[in-house]
């Protein structure tokens, strides 16, 4: 098994966002950075997710350009998506549209508010592993 | 079921650290956020991994305060693992050490540098999922 690295098309990563449900955001809170597991839903060129007041949200008001990831593993292969976008707050009709998403809270804590991230970068890449620990027979 | 959310002890956090070998690592590039999928392993109260000479490794030089997640799921719970802490290449003996750990490159890339984050911040939470639409039954 020799390792390799091959870049996935546009539409394959659209395709594993929309089948995945937990992705991972990174974003700045001043001088730092964070780094949070979400529940997303994909809605057009966006994703969206819920969040409650708090640090995340004012964080997103402040620096709203963002990068999120989701990947999958098996034994033999891993496949990363990286998204790059603004993250804006949804009100109204925008928010309330959100409810026809499979985005239902996992937990049950109040999240009213609905920040969509409209992608402006995707790319992924799909990597054989070699994993060698695996691989290695006593001399 | 219902949905609640449990902070993980740290004891807790890092044998989930250890069990992992695939995290996500934020860091700064600029005045962009940066999120990337790495292989990882535990020394001591740290997490190494290897580089290759690249924006990655210069960003970091840059800005080394980074985050790093680790997750897992099941159907009924997920558990997310965040670090934080200050990121510094080994060099020397340092670095060679790193090869005792299975810390083996999956992809057979040249990566020459090892990075080292010492963690400073630790913490986790374990979420019972609701996942509601699993569970509806048609009116």
């Amino acid at each position: 098994m020799t390792g390799r690295v091959t870049e996935m098309t546009e539409a394959d990563c659209w395709e594993m966002l929309r089948r995945h449900e937990l992705g991972r955001l990174a974003f700045r809170e001043g001088e730092t950075v964070q780094i949070t597991p979400l529940n997303y839903a994909v809605q057009g060129r966006s994703i969206v997710f819920r969040t409650a007041e708090g640090s995340k949200l004012s964080a997103i008001r402040d620096h709203n350009d963002v990068a999120f990831e989701i990947d999958e593993t098996t034994d033999e292969a891993a496949m990363s998506v990286i998204c790059r976008g603004r993250a804006v707050e949804l009100t109204g009709e925008d928010a309330q549209m959100v409810d026809q998403l499979r985005l239902r809270p996992w937990v049950r804590t109040v999240k009213h508010h609905v920040v969509s991230i409209e992608i402006e970068e995707i790319s992924g890449r799909f990597f054989m592993l070699t994993k060698p620990w695996l691989h290695m027979v006593p001399n």
